[in-house]
């Protein structure tokens, strides 16, 4: 809305606009290599209009005005107007999987809501079921198509999260009726945080113990129907609402308690135990871990999530820190734009270079796990044991890339979020500008399918096994992971990436430098000297401390490891493909400067310590001139580097955030659209009681005046 | 509740009441020396106790279900309340402040709602009326008591927050009328964020232009009515509601528009700038700082806010890290507590002695605040320029002490209610559990009234000056930051606190070592490791980079020296106050642990690369195994650190933290109590739509059959 000026003001709108217009290279080429490729990118881009013009998936400003009860109503209105596309999408399910992450980056309460019953309860199904089992479920009764069928994943209790063996919830099996009867034995074990249970899904994959004939076997899945077709729970199915959490309120936790409750035998998931009727059990115990492989798919997902919700936030304040502007800058009437503070750039570019490494890694992962997934099967069906081994090898390395890329990428991108608000200063603090509800929706990432910090052991723990093996010569690795052969030689090798490296990197030869391969692995020194850090890290850590340490005393130093590798990871990959675009196109040189201020950055902001001892760096002010000139030259792309990733103001959401940059008409019209300055002529609801007190009457009068001197006489005693 | 078990479960409660018993020392004394006395601990318990009995006052867990209205509401309610308390605790209104911070660690939005108009508007005009134009406001009209006027702070506008000079609104002084016009230009220049001005205040301290004969003199305060008797918008004031935050949804924050408003020359805040009758500006511009110290309070409040809030999640925290386990003990049939894991250890003891360290430091910054106060005042009435010389000195480093103190304390605290509910796993992430709202509400602290990056820099800078002419010779330094005179032979000295002195500390000698005092200033190895990177970064940022750096270019290390200074108060501190204590006293040991924990953590996790640069450390293992052997020294004291804070149940108000440790039947019941699984036989009153959609027809009858074979054989084109 234009309004009358006395004076005139700012327009933030101008300055955009004025460096959207000295973009030096093609926004589509980027967004294509950011994509992972042209037809990617249309289909993207098609999705993305699809959502963006859908009127029950629309989300805008008045989401951030919400109560709990309307988050879960809106969710449940979207999730049947989803139904009907994987209808449509059908049979091409990765197409439906792609639209739910791009819905996630504006709902992502909504992409969990489906994605709990698509991404756990089938993919339970699929991973520990016979196929009859899944087809059963998936198509024949519709769970596939959300219809009929709508799953929840039962594996977490009140007192046992990450440790699964250790739950209590019971599955024992009555040899007279061939039943399993499930049972929560005590409080701790009553199921907790389901999601979609509180209201939405009748059947439930339930975590429990399998008990036959007294003796336990371990934690092994069901499916429970816990609701009827009339959607009452089924007798001794006991459930309710979790309520109210720090975010994503449009998902209906809730926990549940069964009491006895009977199912057939065959609905046990029975991929890999079998029980027969004469109660034996049959185990094919070596492939266990194969079940797993579908579960991880989770995980992969939240590193795209971290993608998708990094290109959003950072867009967000880029675009507010060129058009913002805040103190002056000498010899001119304007003052300087946020972006243009050294401070500034290093707050925010480095996390810009983060969003373009998390865009190639999330994609390679993605792929690594398709073929995985797909080797297993392949493999599980032929039952030949090499190509098992081979693929079980597979799904290792996967495990380690995707527990250190999800907890990593998971933290860094919280980091991100706050780091965006907090460059917005107080207006990033408004709900309209989008920061709060995303930070309180992202953080569970942290914590759920996989806690942080326990993947991050689990991935340090890995590699420092590899490591050990490689030490030993009792193995060559193959993959991603093969430097870590290196330490055999590490000691002898020079990894140090001195000043003089440093000041190559920073001008002309910044792609020689960052660019000479060698074999499949890259040598360039920044790539080496993390690699080199790793290992000395890593072959020092069980050596920590005077005692004999165990495992657990070297956790910390364990999840350093896995940041390292997970950064180590994004580099390398980033790097292979820019290493593909050809020399002429104008996006490449932009590519190689974000490329090495990732690497840069990452080693100054969270590694300093550990590449100077391990002299991996000589000096902390080189890496730090470094960080600060890369940002300098990123700087006058920041428009262009974040319109490549082709957001609508749709998917921005943020009343800061705007493709237009008109930042501050945005925000007041929309400040005042959600909350309507004429209403009660602008006093609140409850403006009498606060009236009543302003204007209440004088202490003596309120006290009857029973303190005044005349009366304090009448009652002294008389003595 | 006690429920029925068909298989034992664990008892956190159990677990907790042991280690309780297992205290070493006596927690009523630990608590006088948190709360930094006897009589001061006294009073603190006695009003916490006031406010957890008053009905009006309360909050449950029901507070964290509520509505942004509700909440609106609610604090109004409480504040009616409040202002009883203020009449009852006048003249003492120290007393009354302190039950303000007491409240805030429960409900921090009624205490900003109440803080803006004591701690902004009434400091406001005390910091910049005369003493007649004080004694008006405050006590004639009531804002002292909160009657009659509501007062709010117009600080900040649309397009400008941090940049106080460059604020748009303008004060225009007519002549004629010997009034101020007071206008909004446009609407960038609209004040925003205004706490109490969307809905209660009635009065505004405006900070706008003063314009004379058309000339500008800068940003001036000015008292503008805003809302009548009635509370009725006077004319030309136009006001709006900025509608959901993050967090403090209790506040009305609103934005203004002043259109031309009038009023009276004495309305202008005149302790230091007059306009006389003829137009004639009168200025005291040397005193014009003076101005600003009220304002600081608001900055050393934060720090006793960062205190109690880290007080509150670290016990819920820690509680729970000793009622939960998670995985098996080898040998044993019980799980591990969470606290037994040294990674736990590690993510919480560090932010348990960093809440010690904040304890002190917040009692002597408000001493301090205190006293260059009153030495403000008492100079300021005497004219005599000498004291004013003094009094401004101390106003200069309270200035760098509150503003590297408020900007690190309220980073660190974010990290630590961050980390916490990390801590607690899924169960964290319930509303129930308090950190969502907490960390929410708290986050602002970081913007707010000194956005953390511009105080951060501004304190940076101060350091950098204080160095540089140390290191000329030119003046002698006194007070906390006297050790920064030895940078004239800081080359020569060795700092490193080496493998020797850390192996030192970790054993029975850290006493000799970490409390050798010599002079004032402690020449403790630590302090002076810490000391000394702060001499060897400061005097070498100004250098930095390749071409001649200005201010701008070394912010970010700036930024850095605030954090070591901020860190190397709270140690200093924290070293002389248990310095005081005798020998005897069984609680002393644990804080010497925990001072050193403080100060070795701190350097591992947020210092580590400067100090290996600068030589402080020589190697990063010897401090990683000291502060493992700190934490696992402090571990079997966690519970009697953390009731030595006293907080009960009211004032951690989380489902998982309770006194009790009975942490299930506690979150349980908390969650039922509030989300009754009855209503409705336990469906979502969307139910219908839901269920509709699972049992909606397949998609062929729903498109009419209009896609079937026969039909499109119908429709093909006779050829
Ligand atoms: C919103 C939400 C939705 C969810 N949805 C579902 C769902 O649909 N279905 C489902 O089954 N579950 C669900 N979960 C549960 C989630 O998967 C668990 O919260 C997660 O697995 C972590 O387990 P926990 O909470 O029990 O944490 P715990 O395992 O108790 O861990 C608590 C803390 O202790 C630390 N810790 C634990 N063990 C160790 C160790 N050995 N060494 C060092 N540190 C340790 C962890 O790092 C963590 O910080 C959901 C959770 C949330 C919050
Ligand atoms: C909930 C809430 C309540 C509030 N209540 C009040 C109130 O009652 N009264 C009132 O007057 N105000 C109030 N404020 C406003 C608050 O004081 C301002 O938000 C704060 O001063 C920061 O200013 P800003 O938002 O304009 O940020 P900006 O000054 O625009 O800063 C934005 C970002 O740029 C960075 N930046 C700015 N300048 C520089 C520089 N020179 N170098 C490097 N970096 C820079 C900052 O670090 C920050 O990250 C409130 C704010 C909030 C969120």
């Amino acid at each position: 809305m234009f309004k009358i000026e006395s004076i005139k003001s700012q327009s933030p709108q101008v300055a955009i606009d004025k460096e959207r217009k000295a973009t030096k290279f093609d926004i589509n080429k980027m967004f294509e290599f950011l994509e992972s490729g042209k037809d990617e990118a249309a289909l993207t881009k098609s999705l993305m209009q699809q959502i963006e013009r859908d009127t029950i998936l629309k989300t805008n400003a008045s989401y951030y005005d919400l109560t709990k009860d309307q988050h879960r109503e809106l969710t449940a209105q979207k999730i049947a107007r989803l139904a009907s596309y994987i209808e449509k999408d059908a049979p091409f399910f990765e197409n439906f999987q792609k639209r739910l992450n791009l819905i996630a980056i504006v709902d992502p309460q909504l992409g969990t809501r489906v994605g709990v019953h698509l991404g756990l309860f089938l993919s339970a199904i699929r991973g520990n079921g016979t196929e009859e089992q899944f087809k059963y479920w998936a198509f024949e009764r519709g769970a596939a198509y959300l219809k009929d069928v709508y799953g929840c994943f039962g594996m977490t209790e009140l007192a046992h999260g990450s440790n699964v063996a250790g739950l209590e919830t019971t599955a024992t099996f009555d040899q007279k009726t061939k039943e399993f009867e499930i049972n929560t034995p005590h409080l701790g074990a009553t199921k907790w945080w389901i999601g979609g249970a509180a209201h939405s899904a009748n059947h439930c994959v339930v975590y429990a113990r399998l008990i036959v004939s007294g003796k336990d076997y371990g934690v092994k899945t069901f499916v429970v129907p816990i609701r009827d077709r009339n959607h009452n729970l089924h007798s001794g199915v006991a459930i309710g609402d979790i309520g109210a959490k720090m975010g994503r309120d449009g998902i209906d936790n809730g926990w549940i308690q069964l009491t006895n409750v009977r199912i057939p035998m065959n609905y046990m998931r029975s991929k890999f135990t079998k029980v027969t009727q004469r109660q034996e059990i049959v185990e094919v115990p070596p492939l266990e871990q194969l079940a797993y492989g579908a579960l991880l798919g989770g995980r992969v997902t939240m590193v795209t999530d971290s993608f998708r919700m990094a290109q959003r936030f950072i867009t967000i304040a880029l675009r507010y820190s060129v058009g913002r502007r805040q103190f002056g800058a000498k010899n001119s009437s304007e003052e300087l734009k946020l972006i243009d503070y050294p401070l500034h750039q290093r707050r925010l570019l480095p996390y810009l270079a983060l969003t373009y490494a998390l865009s190639i890694s999330s994609f390679d992962l993605s792929q690594t796990y398709d073929s995985v997934l797909s080797n297993l099967d392949a493999a599980g069906k032929s039952q030949d044991f090499s190509k098992l081994g081979q693929a079980i090898a597979g799904l290792k390395n996967l495990f380690c890339a995707s527990a250190s890329l999800k907890s990593t990428a998971t933290w860094y991108v919280a980091q991100l979020i706050d780091e965006c608000r907090q460059a917005c200063g107080g207006h990033g603090y408004s709900s309209y500008s989008g920061f709060g509800k995303a930070y309180n929706d992202w953080v569970v990432q942290c914590t759920w399918e996989g806690d942080n910090n326990i993947l991050a052991s689990n991935a340090g723990r890995l590699l420092c096994n590899l490591l050990s093996s490689c030490k030993k010569k009792e193995k060559k690795i193959k993959g991603d992971l093969s430097y870590l052969n290196g330490i055999s030689n590490i000691d002898k090798e020079a990894i140090c990436w001195n000043k003089q490296s440093m000041t190559n990197l920073s001008n002309s030869n910044i792609d020689k430098e960052l660019f000479c391969f060698n074999k499949q692995v890259c040598t360039v020194k920044l790539i080496n000297a993390i690699q080199g850090t790793i290992i000395r890290l890593g072959v020092r850590v069980p050596n920590i401390g005077s005692k004999k340490s165990t495992w657990d005393d070297i956790a910390a130093q364990r999840v350093v490891l896995s940041k390292l590798n997970a950064v180590l990871y994004m580099l390398q990959h980033l790097v292979l493909k820019i290493k593909q675009l050809g020399d002429e196109e104008a996006h490449k040189q932009y590519l190689v400067q974000i490329a090495a201020l990732f690497a840069t950055s990452q080693i100054e902001m969270n590694f300093a310590s550990y590449f100077l001892q391990f002299k991996a760096i000589d000096s902390l002010e080189p890496v730090a001139d470094v960080v600060s000139e890369l940002c300098l030259s990123v700087r006058d792309q920041v428009i262009g580097l974040t319109d490549s990733f082709q957001f609508s103001d749709y998917f921005i959401n943020s009343a800061l955030g705007s493709h237009s940059g008109d930042i501050y008409n945005t925000y007041f019209d929309t400040v005042n659209n959600l909350n309507n300055p004429q209403v009660r002529d602008g006093k609140a609801a409850y403006s009498e009681a606060l009236e009543a007190m302003l204007r209440r009457d004088p202490l003596e009068v309120r006290e009857c005046f029973e303190k005044s001197d005349k009366v304090l006489k009448k009652l002294a005693p008389k003595i």
